[in-house]
């Protein structure tokens, strides 16, 4: 049997403020786009909304750099309110060169200049906000696919939260799932048997960066954004671990 | 307006012999699937039917390993007849840890292994054989993609070989594009605005690698493997470059 995967990007989504519900924005504009929302279905939205509901707005006019950023700002060549800010939401500083600071998260994954942006946010040169990425991306995505159960009949989706991110050896961002709740991020399948009645041995998939990064595709082929993404067909496995097993443990990780 | 992605993994793909003519078993599958190719579809195949198709199956019993593969071979606790093929099919030695040798490729690609494989093989014990990768993947995509035209109507189809790859900080593997032809890997998105004006920076998405993933995430669906995911709606930049831009230059890595 043939296997299908549907991505939607949804039309319309509004500009999200601080203190939004998202979960109600997200139930509103799928009814919008006449989607109901089915068993299986996942939905994977863009880490800016949910900073934005959220509230992750920083002011640079009200951070203090210390000395660590006013030193690391001068190798990145960035400002050094942005660095602290930076270094605030990070465990370790990876790699410092100009334009870039490749940190490990507060959360774990390694990522330039801890998430934090400073496109498609309301902004004056006088007064520069950025946006953090949310406190805790695998809570806000439980807190999400609770209440979206709660808005749309019981339905249990699964949620993902992407951002795009850079990798280590390749041109170009994709798609990474920050924090996922109600579906198992890793498919393993070791231990199962090929077609040849070969014993599988490394096969172990994240299918949750994988459909991170398919949404990714969609929401970055509008010139506005299309920050929410309906996914039918994935056939993820439940679970309610969140994100963490995606995260190599610093002890197996050969690229520091 | 919304924008909708979908992927289909074609059912009932043959199993594919050396000197195989791919395209054609493409073109039959596709109307046993009751499918016609439309212009901006994208097919992504597996890199193994490709393999399979150009016969780069060795045994391992006709190789001899040097002193170097010896050597690696303890470090890596591999068949030192293995470790020499890795490295007939490598630049350079990244990574060596017990179970993997990180190398970058012939073809430029950072690949654990250098991408040889041994599951879904027919194999036996007396006589091991492996399967490398495709001698030029993106030659490879470029003949499918004529040879595709030429079956179908002219249809000028963008064609993806990918891979199941390893990530440097990340558990689990995702779908990489290790040859493409009829589009740009890269949508640089550079000098265009923001919702709010604001120039964008550093926005250039690896749209081959997202789409390589999500038809990874596809064709790993079913037990006995789908090797061929049709995508439509992907609208990816028609080109004629290959995938090397996907591929950072040395001096641009920050991880080796």
């Amino acid at each position: 049997m043939s296997v299908r995967l549907e991505l939607i990007a949804l039309a319309g989504f509004p500009q999200v403020a601080p203190g939004d519900d998202l979960a109600a924005l997200i139930a509103g504009n799928l009814a919008e786009n006449e989607l109901t929302l089915q068993a299986g279905d996942v939905l994977v939205l863009a880490q800016k909304i949910v900073s934005k509901a959220e509230g992750r707005y920083r002011r640079l006019a009200d951070v203090e750099p210390g000395p660590r950023a006013l030193e690391l700002a001068l190798q990145a060549d960035k400002d050094p309110r942005l660095v602290e800010l930076i270094l605030s939401e990070s465990r370790e500083v990876l790699r410092v060169r100009p334009g870039v600071i490749i940190v490990e998260h507060r959360q774990g994954y390694v990522h330039a200049n801890a998430g934090i942006d400073r496109s498609n946010i309301p902004d004056t040169a006088e007064d520069p906000q950025v946006l953090l990425l949310p406190e805790d991306c695998d809570a806000s995505a439980a807190t999400l696919r609770a209440a979206l159960a709660g808005l749309c009949g019981g339905i249990d989706v699964q949620v993902i939260i992407n951002d795009s991110a850079g990798r280590a050896w390749r041109n170009g961002t994709v798609g990474m799932a920050l924090g996922t709740a109600g579906l198992e991020p890793l498919f393993n399948q070791v231990g199962e048997y090929d077609l040849f009645g070969n014993l599988l041995q490394v096969t172990e998939a994240a299918v949750a960066d994988e459909l991170a990064a398919a949404a990714s595709l969609v929401m970055g082929q509008a010139a506005e954004g299309l920050p929410v993404v309906l996914v039918r067909g994935a056939r993820l496995r439940r679970a309610n671990d969140g994100s963490r097993s995606l995260l190599r443990p610093r002890t197996m990780d050969m690229f520091r």
